[in-house]
Formats: C-alpha cells, sequence, structure tokens
C-alpha cells in the first residue's frame, strides 16, 4: 500500500491556476498533490549571446525553492551566494525540456524564461515544473500571437512529465515525498504529445533495477503523462 | 487624486491567510492590494555564534523576491551570487523590527528565521513583510507555547508597519506602486501597540520635506498602524 | 552626563583638511572628535548603462572602514569577498544625500564617485562621510568649473548630516562610540541649508520612542546641522 | 557510415593505464579512443559532517576538463570562480554512480574522492570517468585491503559506463564527438555486473524517441558495458 | 637625471608617525616621499588551524589601497568580491619578509595581522609597507612585553626594504611612480640588520639584465636599507 | 649528499614531449624528474580590453594544479570558488616571464594563453611550466607562421627557467620536493639565451642569504639554463 493510499498507477491531484500573478506573460500555479510551484514566463526582448544576428529565440528556465518549502529550512542560495549542483541540474533540465517543443526559428530574436519556484515541496517538484511551465510558456506565446508579435505558432508540440519509481518492490507513479524518500529506483520522464521520450532519468537508490522493471515503470509513465497533457488542454482551453 | 481612487488615510485591502503552506512552524500569505508577500517563520535549536551559551535567542528575517513579482523580471540574486544592498537593508530592517517585539532570553536558546518573500510586488513589500512577518513569528512562538517547550510568552508587543508619502503635494498612506515611484518624499514606519515608534525611516526623493510635512506623515502613519494591529488580532484569533 | 562631558547640543570637535591626498579631483579628511574619514571625489567620463546616451551624470558613493579602524579589528570585506550589509546600507545612503544637492544635467555624462574609508572609528562614521563627502563632491565641481568643462554649476545646495539619539533619557547630538553603544535609539539625520529634510533614519534600540521625544531630537539635529553647514563654507573658502 | 568507420555496435579503442600518477593511492589513465581521463582515487580519515560519528564511509566525485582538452578553448572553472552547471552534473553522476557499488560501512570512517581530470575530449568524458573512476577506486580500496586498514572488501559489484545514441537514424554505441554533436539522441548509461541499471540518462536532441529506439539503444549499451567490465577485470589484474 | 631631481642613490624623505591611529596595539604613518601607507598591528589571541595546539604564533599581512590612492580611480576589491593577484602577491611577501625576524615560539598562541593600507601610492607601496610593517609590529610586541603577557623578546632582528632599479640606463634607489613606470628593471629587496638577504625580486621591463646591472643594483639596496634601519630605531625610540 | 644521489649542479632529468595533446595550437608535456607538467598554448582573435585597436598581441598564462598532483590532495581551486594567492602568483611570473621573449606587435591582433597544468608535483613546478610554456608558445607561434596568419616571427629570444637553493648548507641546482621542504634559501630564476635574467626571485626560508651564497646560487642557475635551453632547441626541432 502506498502511503497516501493511491493505486500505483495513480496520480495526486492535479490543478493549474493560469493567471496566478500578474506581471508575467504567461503565469500558473501548478499543483500536484501538495507539491506547489508557481512558475512564470517572462519575454524579452533579447537573446544569448550566442544566438546574436541568427534570428532565432531561446526559451531557458530558472528553478528555485523557498528556503521553508521544504520539512526543515534549507539555506537560501542567494545568500550563500551560489545555486547549488541539483539546482543547476534541474533547471537545465526544464529549459531542455521545453525547447523541445518550440521551434525556435518562429520565435523570433526573442527569450521566454521559465522561472519555476516552489512555494511547498512534497516530492516531484521536477516534473510539476516541467509540466507547468509548459502551461506558462503557453500562454505567453497565445499572447505574442494575439499582439501580432509572432505570426506563426513556435509551439510544435505538446510536454508534460511524471516520475515513477519502485517502492517497497512495487512500480508506482507520481511519487510524493514520503515514497521518494524511500524509494528504490527515481525515475523522470518527459513525452510529448505523439508518446515519444524527451527525456528519460532514471537512478538506482540502493538496488539496481533490471529491464523489466524499467519498462513497467515506462508503461506508468505514458499513462500520467497523457492524463497530464489532457489536464494541460483543459487549463489552457479555459484560460482562453 | 490617487490613481487607485482611494482617500489620502485610506488603506489598501489588507487580508493574512494564516497556515499558507504547511512545513513551517508559522506561515501567512500576506496582501496589501496586489502585493502579496509569502512569510514564513521557521524555529531551529541554534543560535549565532555570538549568542552561543549565552542562554539566548535570535530573531532574523530573510527577504527575496521571485524574478518576477514586478513589472520586468529581475535577475535572480541566487544565480547572480549575491544579495543586493536593497535586499540587505531591507531584510535588516525586517529583523530589526521584529527583535523590538521579543524578549530574546524568554525564547531560550533558538533561531526564528522569518522569510519573506515576494510573489507579487505592487508597492510596499517592505511593510507588508514586517506586518505578516509578525503574524508568522506570532504563530510559532504560539506553536513552541503549546508544545510547552518555552514557557513565558517571549513576544512582550505587536508590531506593524506602514508607508506614508508625498505624491502630488499631499500626504498619503500606504504607496501603491504607480505612487511610489512618483512620490517626492517616501517613509516607512514601524510602530508598536504602544503607539511608540521602533523604526522611522525617510528618504527625500526629488524634494526636500519640512517638519510640517514630516508631522502629517507621521499622524497618517498612526492611523494607519491601529487599523493593522487590529487586522493582526483578528487574523491571529481567527487562526487559533 | 555624557561621558566625553560634552552639553547635549554639542558638537565634537569638527575639523576638515582639505586636499589631505593630491590625485583626487576633491579630497578632505573630516574629523568628528576621533572619528577621522578620507573622502576623495573622483571624476570619470563615464555613466551606469541606465543613464547612457541621455546627456546626465551620476553621483555615487562607496564607503569602507580599515580593518583596525575599529576597537576590534575587522575582517577586511576584500578578502571575505563581499561588502556586507551595513556597508551597502551606508554607501546607498551617502550617495542618495549627496545626489539629493546636483542637477545632474547639468554635470554633463560624467560620473564622480564619493569614496569614504574610515581611518578611526569612534561614532557617527556615516554622518561624518555624508558632511566630508559634500565637502569633497564641492572641490571636485568647482575643479570642473574652473578647467571649464562645465558651465553651469551642478551643486544647487548644501547638504550635512549629523546624529542625534537618547542617551540615558536624554536627548543628545553627534553621539560618540561610548553612547551610541549604549544609546535607547539613535536617529541619523541629513538636511540641507534650507533647513528641510534629505533623510531622516531613527531606529529605537531597547525602547520605542515617543513623538516628543522625535521632535526633541529633530530639533537637537537642526542646530547642529546649521552648525556644520557654516563649517563646510568656511573650509571651502579656505581651501579656494 | 560512422565517421570513424566503426560498426554500429563497437566500442572505441579503450585503455587503462593504472598507476599514471604516483601520489594518489589509486590512479588511473583511462582512454576511450582518444578521449582520455586521469582519475585518481584520494583516501582520506574525515567523513562529510551529515555522516561523522555514524561509522560510515563516504565515495565522492570531482570532474575538471583542463581548459584545452577541447577544440576551442575553455575558461578555466577555477579563474571563473565556479564550477558550471554541466560540471556539477557530471560530478554528482559519477558519484551516485561508484556508490552504488560500495558498501559504505565496510569503508569505516573514510571519504574517497574520485577525481576526473580530462586530459584530452573526444566525446564521452562522462562515461569514461566513471568506467575508469571505479578502477582508481577499486586499486585505493585495494591498498587499504593490503595494508589491513579494513578488513572486508567495501567493492561489491563492479561499474562500467557507454554512452549510446541514435546517429543519422542507427543506434550506435560509444559516440565520439563528431557523432555526439550531431546525435538526433543522446543517452549514458551505468551497469553493473549483475547486468542491472545504476543511471539511465537519455535526452532527445532534436527528435523524440520511441520505445523501440530506446529499446535498441539499451541493447547496444549492454553489450558494450559486458565488454568494459572485462577490460577492467584485466586491467586490475594486470597491475596486482 | 632623476625626474625628482634625487641622486642616483638617494633615498626619498623617510618619515615614520608613530601611533597615528589610536585603536591598533601598534600603528605607523610611514612615508616614503609622496607615498603613504598606513600600517597597523593587531594582536588577537588565536593561530590560524594549522598551528592550533603548538604553542606558536603567527605573524601575517594584509595590503590594500583606497580607490583613489592612485592617479585614476581603481575599482575597490570589496566591492569586486576579490583581491587581485597583485594584492595577493604583496601581502605574502609582507608576511614572509616580517616573519623572518620574529621567533613565533615566544609569541605564544597569538596571530599579529599587520594591515598596511595605503592612503597615497606614489610607488614603492610594497618596500614601505615592509618597513612601516616592522615598526607596527615592533610598538605592538614592545606593548605585550610590558603588559609581561609574553616575557621573551619574539623580535630577533630588524627588517627594512627598498626598491630598486634601473631607470634611463643608470641604477637608481627608491624609485618614485615615474621611475617606476619607465625603469627598464625593477628590484624589490628585504634585508636584515645583518646585510644579509631575506628577499630578492628582480623583473625586467623591456631590458633583461646582466649580472654586474644586478650587483650595482644590490649595492644601492644594501646602502639605502641601512639609511632605512637607522630611521626605523630612531622613531621606535622616541616613540618609546 | 643530496636525497636524489645528485651532484649539487645536476639537473634532473629533463624530458618533452611535444604534441601531446591535439587540440591547442601548441602542446607539450613536461618532465623535470617526477615533476609533470602539461603546457598547451591556444591561439584567439581578440586582445584583453586595454590593448583593443592597438594592434598588439598579448601573451597570458594561466596554472593550476590537479588536485591530487601532490603528496596529499588539495581542495580544488574551481569548487572554491577562487584561484589562491601562491596559483595566482605563478602565474603572474609565468606570463611575464613569456612576454619577455615575445614582440607583441608581430602577433598581430591575437591572444595566446599558456596552460600549465601540473599532472604530478616533484618541486620545480613553476620553473617547468615556465620552460615547458616557451616550448608550446614557439610550436603554436611557428604554426601561425606556416599559415601566414603571421609574416614576422614574434619570438625574438629563448626563455628557460630553474631553481636553485640551499640546502643543508651547499648551493644546489633544480631542487626536488625533499629539497625544497628542506631548503634554507629558495631561488627561481628566469634567463634568456643572451645570459641576461628576465625574474630573480630568491627567498630565505630559515636563513637569511649572504651575496656570496647568492652569487653561488646565480652560477649554478647559469649553468643549469644553457643545459635547458639546448634541450628545448633539440625538441621543438625534432617536433618539426
Amino acid at each position: 500500500m502506498r502511503p497516501s493510499g493511491r493505486a500505483p498507477d495513480q496520480l495526486r491531484e492535479v490543478k493549474f491556476t493560469c493567471g496566478y500573478t500578474k506581471h508575467a506573460e504567461g503565469s500558473v500555479l501548478v499543483e500536484f498533490g501538495e507539491t506547489r510551484v508557481l512558475c512564470t514566463a517572462s519575454v524579452e526582448n533579447r537573446v544569448p549571446r550566442f544566438l546574436k544576428g541568427k534570428g532565432e529565440g531561446w526559451v531557458t528556465a530558472e528553478y528555485g525553492m523557498l528556503p521553508r518549502s521544504t520539512h526543515t529550512r534549507m539555506g537560501r542560495e542567494a545568500s550563500q551566494g551560489k545555486q547549488g549542483g541539483r539546482t543547476q541540474e534541474i533547471q537545465r533540465l526544464i529549459g531542455r525540456s521545453l525547447r523541445a517543443a518550440i521551434d525556435l526559428s518562429a520565435l523570433g530574436e526573442r527569450t521566454i524564461t521559465i522561472d519555476c519556484d516552489v512555494l511547498q515541496a512534497d516530492g516531484g517538484t521536477r516534473t510539476a515544473s516541467i509540466t507547468g511551465g509548459f502551461v506558462a510558456l503557453s500562454i505567453a506565446v497565445h499572447k505574442l500571437l494575439k499582439q501580432k508579435k509572432i505570426t506563426k505558432n513556435p509551439v510544435h508540440g505538446q510536454i508534460a512529465s511524471i516520475s515513477v519509481g519502485i517502492y517497497k518492490g512495487i512500480p508506482v507513479l507520481d511519487l510524493d515525498y514520503m515514497e521518494d524518500s524511500n524509494a528504490e529506483t527515481d525515475m523522470n520522464i518527459v513525452m510529448n504529445d505523439a508518446s515519444a521520450f524527451i527525456e528519460v532519468q532514471g537512478t538506482a537508490e540502493g538496488h539496481a533495477f533490471r529491464q523489466d522493471e524499467l519498462n513497467a515503470m515506462l508503461d506508468l509513465a505514458k499513462s500520467g503523462i497523457v492524463n497530464l497533457l489532457s489536464k494541460q488542454t483543459e487549463a489552457l482551453e479555459t484560460h482562453r
């Protein structure tokens, strides 16, 4: 039995509150159960140095946890003077995943920065960030289209992400903190709406996993992603 | 006329959502109109080096703005590798103000850290942080009392803060962003429930202010503070 | 009785040694009793990024304490890799105060940096820095006028600063270290030669202050500022 | 056809030079074709803070590239004042992978640090680092056993790593730089000698990959790992 | 002819103002012509980690230039977040030189930090720092002896330093800024009162120097050092 | 007797492996006995800011030690966030020494960066770096000439470096680690092929040295340098 009483293939309650803050071109509060992440998309008329003059845009992400989003208070990275390895790993993953759904030429010389700030953490903050980040990005791009700043929609696919793992010997979907901290294996999967993989990141914690376990986890992930994709669509349609 | 249509001595709508996040010993989302700050109080069994072995506790504060809490995106301090001067100035002010209401001996060898994170900024983030910070602090202290970790209530006063300024020649209370960015003079006042001053910080922007203008602003501040103190009390009573 | 034997409204001996160092466009060693601050004004033909191409100049300040300007040695900020919060707070205050006396358009696209380095500290280093900083700034501007690099004097007012506080229940002017470290309330006041306030920064240390105490302190400050303004004028006239 | 003329399932020439440097408890120069990484294992009688007093040891890794190990010179991380996100990601991966083969209790209160420094890069530096890192670790542990500092061998498995990817539509093993920079998908696989997965990290570059492509890549990886494991064994036996 | 009109073997006017600041255990303003360096010696009851429990003391130095001690303003190292290579090189040299005159065992578990802060630079700041640093150190040690905190004088020699160089083909002593910036060769020599060398640091700038030129410079240095040693003695005797 | 059994005027075995890595324009592994340094020369079409638009080039150096190049593991400077004082001192010395052999105008607006990375340390890493750095620089310049990117050879001299010292009272050449850590005096000498000095850096460790001792060390250095210069020439000729 899972601590939450969920079935092995059951997602937590997933909720998108679009327009949660007012300044950003796109914003959404995404909730995977008690995990709450504020995702904002900011459009700026500049590109990184390596893209200057190429007529292409860029999508990047930054990730942060509020100091007391966690069980015990974590030091604030701003006051420690640097972002830790975990933070950098996650924000690189978010950016890479979202770029897989974007035609950077159609975006023009613009940068869209997705900020994912964890207000409350209960496992799965990176998968919530990617899934919510896609929603924030879509809202911002929709605004650019509506304002006729761009003419072709640069979003050419849909992206969502979910975690899977092996908890007490059983493959489970969407681990919460209690499961995550005791899982034998932990995977984060990013997929698109064509059922193809964008990222597969699996780590054995304590027990190396076999091919059949990997396959079971990937199957769970696929079913969860389908679910998330439809919730994203619904949230975006309601918002418009 | 004020851009918001408020009377010169009128506060914005003030709202406290206690228990906004679940991990912190005390947490509140404070709203001064569209300014939204998440204040959490974290209790830790350690004290700074200069207090070790003295049997006293400490109260300190940290302040941060989410990158897109503002009109245009600000660089994330964590990725810039340091906290700016404004951030440090504000967090020193919050900590100093809250310590004025606390008997550090009664707290025992504990540190309470008040984290004030701005989710959305529309002027007055530092006064909202102090006013909300006091609420988060009170909730955390109440929990320590209830758990019998301390026996005497270390909170010996009540603290709130509001801004006043001179906008288009007229003294006004609780400036929003539009007023703040055009004010000739800008003051932040921290007071206690005995109508005495904890902090008075006034800055002439463009036009130096006279004694009579100062007095008019202080009078406005006093009336606003009375109002905030009663809202804090109400929020804390409802929460318990 | 004050530890120094001074009357409550009595300044320490104030001294300006203009031209204390030779390379800077303006330099002065300012002494408030045993507090000694070297203020230099450096003129450079560049402006910060946010002013580029606007035809305006900028005045900014930096503040530092020599490691052994104090009773016990402080770590050198350069070797610690960052400026502390207090340093940043003070240099922001100095810059803001001096800009209140300057017409930045008349300065042209130039930056004047006021460096205030404390050689010996005995209380009141920030008020001495502002008061001396104005003298260094005036000397540098006078040189620009004499060299006909600018035609209109950008200095349109005169600025001085003094501390006031409540020591053993009595409002006193210009606190030295012994008073400062025991004061119940501590205020730093910046005023101009029109008797108007530029900055008012008051902090209760231990005991919150009432309106009548605030008024008594402001009266003391006004008398002290008048005195400082006339000493600045005298020093500048002697130097020319 | 692969640029190197290799068959899709063919490794580059793999070479281990054990004892390449003399000070480290374990050292090896590992070569995957033209990729050359110096791996050293350093034993120290200390553990990180979170392990103090628990009687357990720790294995960690650091990774660096010499500035001109690459086609164009990269800035030295030491002079830039921080390790980039890629570096941190890689060194976390190496440490995690090697810990999967170690019984930390049997190690006692010791830290073994695996330093992986890339002398020349031609693709696959992280897989070479893990594969070589295991050899350096084994040599160092063997020395501890021989010196009777530990009595039970803490190495309870064998670890190797290889990259796979899809290049011009075809799954290939052990990508060199020319392939890597043009691959549509890139995976790094870490496995043990029980044919189980320790880490699976796959990233779509340009084209999302399907389940059948994933399976083909995993099959290639398995065959490559078997090969590497036997080369490690041979190198370690020759060295002893 | 030298720009200053001095003879090739002539020092600038050298002046020591002992007790220039009041808080430090030892302080002196040293002047080599227009070069002015404030040297303070601070005694602290702690030693660096590598000396803990060995019953020995330590002498170390820090060096800084005020931002406008130079012809054009230099960025403040504290605000740049690090000390430059030149600063570190100089402070290592000062510390090493002064330790050559000290019996660290006789000092007991104390650290004396020599801070050398350049108020005005006109060439030769490092030699003035060493020469003045020795005076500050001697004053501080004398105080420890007088207070009977130590019983044996740890100062077992006398140290001074001077620059020599080849300017327009002629070996000269004690170069000022104008000479220094045009010298073909520049040497800094540290010697003790037994006419032996502590440090010899010569750098060819533009023209490599021959053995006979080296010898001529060393002879000049010796004569200068004799002079400085007697001025140090005189200053120390006057101060006591 | 020297620990290695060498005669006082005997160099360790010196070896240059040109072309040790393939990406750099010039590369060499230099060995002075067991000291092994990888020197690479990287040519880039940019110059530092202070040279922009002057038509001149620049030669600079960076130095690093692999963490376990030494007896006990040193912390990695990249993870500590800064280069230590010793590192900066050495890389400034290498750069200055090599520039003494280069006509920067003939180089054109290019920067050549010499990276010296110590793979294994056994004393004399800085002298090996300079001596090997010259070889790497020469190879890179030769390539520029061959590619006709420059027409005039900017290398107008030859540079080598060796250490000398006083070990157990006797002047010796080319100290290894065991000697170096026990030497009474330690000098590093840089000379050119005209038998003139580029750098002379001598430090008394424990015992101040006399003029006659200095002369004996300089004589040893000269003989060693002659030897090194001929080995460099041989290595460069063989490589071409």
